[in-house]
């Protein structure tokens, strides 16, 4: 039938979980936790099956749950977003990405974002018939130039998509970033999409900079985030977007046929999570801050440099004292003979910095797993 | 922000939902049924839950639900796609429309519906950034002029878009339909998109004619089916889509970069469910047949003409002998003042055929329900 998105393969997440699938390799590619989701939420969507929430929900989220969203959003970030009008629920923060930029980009728009980035940001540009303009992050720190990302900022400029905590990097952006975020988008006009899935996961005593703390880039901004990265349930699919009413309304648009609403029993088992321990996801930071320090340690058993890791849950390793190979062979040749899968970094480039050799390594693991990427890592 | 959906306000379904809610009104509006799920599919929900099923899903869809989705396929048509490359998993129904257009649909293509048609694909098209170009059924059979579809085509028509049993009027298409229908598309070359999420509620004996059944549709079409109506449980947003390897392979791009994939525990419980009780989805017919006959003896008490239903779970009534309103007047006159919600017919067509005086009711209902119901009609 002729491509759409010619450039689309399968994801670099899927490849490589199948590849260490075939090869009994320890999976530290695709970002997800192999630990459970807390028993608290199942039984809370065992409840809210049992209790018959099992109709369509209604299309922008279940009411208590857009509630706890506003009410958690206004402790953390100092501002409560209206739940009846700026708070809608997704599918997922896929989903609540790729409402956005359909919500207001156009054929012929053009779309900025930074590289590396995050891999469904340019399908969903593309699809919506415009074109991804790349902006690339330092690649020694992942900072933005925010000299450059103002000049790539033209009159068919629509939107830019920014992220923090940082995928694949970690890198996360400062009070700077925002204040020079906050001067563009006004300056400019565009509107900003932010996806900040990893919101509590940031170390060494940093605040999360989301764009809802800034009313020059709240009120231009869809603010995207999840509770699969919060709560250990990556399979649950439930996100959701903050966004000024005018820009909500068009999402919402969006969102109503693409899939009208998100699986209901978990929006009640969400909602009943944060009323009932709004402070669970303190301890996010802290937990995996202790994971990482305890991954960096014993990666110096090994001849991998790990980049310092300010966010998120990926650690980034320079494999050049190991190996020439490129990102992409060298993250296949690590699976299949030694056994531990990673992501190569050059999928999340439009043009890949020359002679980058870096692999992407989830430390969202339980110790165990750790442990036997390590001692597989150690014999390299 | 400006809008690209300019035509799109909130769906019909929603606001007669509120209005139904506001004035405390019997709800036969919005299509879901107000009886429960099956214990069994909560309790496999709960297992899949608690055995650690809670990380992303496979972009496709779990293994086992797209091997169970391809066996009861084989039974039901006599035709088994290939799980691997040709059944795809999606968050509803409506994703699976979604993407289907998206997958195919260029800014500047046509896109033929046949009106009344279901209203999520209209906007899916609009936002392809391409034109919707609508075929109106016969105002009394609900049944598609195909010489008129024929005449529809053009060079710039890029998909058709079938839906049987059809939703809002339960007409269902025959053999002889689909032998019309698949001359088209091999003559003219249009993908199809066939709509088939009631395919286990038909009335009278007939068998529901799946494009599936049909290698001359199959290999163009994208069959779109969902678990929500089969199994009670509209919230629970799981569909699928069956096409043959190349359109599945468009399909998959969009569908990974739009949702990536669906709700991982409702999965696993489904294939559990079709594998254990395969038939379970053979009581559905006479279930909502033995409905529909008692909800259209007792409208016999009302001055409501009720239309011929052999499909699906709504039930058209002509209300020409009680007001003389406009089909939205007289929905929203009959929620505020009679106390009972129905779906009125004109937002389902570009252009609604004059005087149409139709309402549709849904059935869907336990007995007291529609008992309730009954009663504040009969006073009309
Ligand atoms: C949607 S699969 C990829 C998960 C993820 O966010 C990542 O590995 O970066
Ligand atoms: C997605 S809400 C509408 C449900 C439905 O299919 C209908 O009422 O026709």
């Amino acid at each position: 039938p002729g491509t759409k998105l010619p450039k689309v393969g399968t994801t670099i997440f899927t490849v490589m979980s199948q590849l260490a699938a075939e090869h009994g390799a320890v999976n530290l590619g695709q970002g997800f936790p192999d630990f459970d989701v807390p028993a608290r939420l199942v039984e809370s969507l065992g409840r809210a099956m049992r209790a018959g929430h099992n109709q369509y929900a209604p299309m922008t989220g279940v009411a208590t749950l857009r509630e706890a969203i506003a009410d958690k959003t206004l402790s953390l970030y100092g501002h409560r977003p209206d739940p009846e009008a700026e708070v809608t629920v997704t599918s997922g923060a896929t989903e609540a990405i790729f409402n956005a930029v359909h919500a207001l980009v156009r054929a012929g728009d053009e779309v900025v974002v930074l590289d590396p980035a995050y891999d469904c940001y340019e399908p969903a540009i593309d699809l919506a018939g415009a074109r991804a303009v790349h902006v690339p992050l330092d690649p020694a720190t992942f900072a933005p130039d925010w000299a450059r990302v103002r000049a790539a900022i033209g009159p068919k400029t629509r939107m830019l998509i920014v992220n923090t905590p940082h995928n694949p990097s970690g890198a996360t952006l400062t009070a700077d970033d925002m204040a020079e975020l906050a001067a563009i988008v006004q300056d400019t006009g565009v509107w900003l999409v932010s996806d900040e899935v990893y919101e509590h996961i940031v170390f060494d005593g940093a605040r999360h900079e989301s764009a809802l703390r800034y009313p020059a880039l709240r009120e231009r901004a869809f603010v995207v985030s999840s509770f699969g990265k919060t709560y250990h349930c990556t399979g649950w699919k439930v996100g959701y977007c903050i966004a000024p009413p005018g820009l909500s309304l068009e999402f919402r648009k969006v969102h109503q046929y693409n899939v009208f609403c998100t699986f209901a029993p978990a929006q009640h088992a969400f909602a009943e999570m944060l009323r009932k321990e709004p402070g669970h996801h303190l301890g996010l930071g802290d937990f995996y801050q202790a994971k990482r320090d305890a991954f960096r340690e014993q990666l110096e058993a090994t001849r991998l440099r790990p980049l310092p890791v300010p966010g998120g849950y990926f650690q980034l390793v320079d494999y050049s004292a190991v190996s020439d190979l490129s990102d992409v062979e060298f993250c296949r040749w690590l699976t299949i003979e030694h056994g531990v899968a990673s992501i190569p970094l050059s999928p999340f480039y439009e043009t890949p910095p020359a002679g980058q050799r870096l692999a992407r390594l989830c430390f969202a693991k339980a110790q165990p797993t750790l442990d036997a990427a390590i001692e597989r890592l150690a014999r390299l």
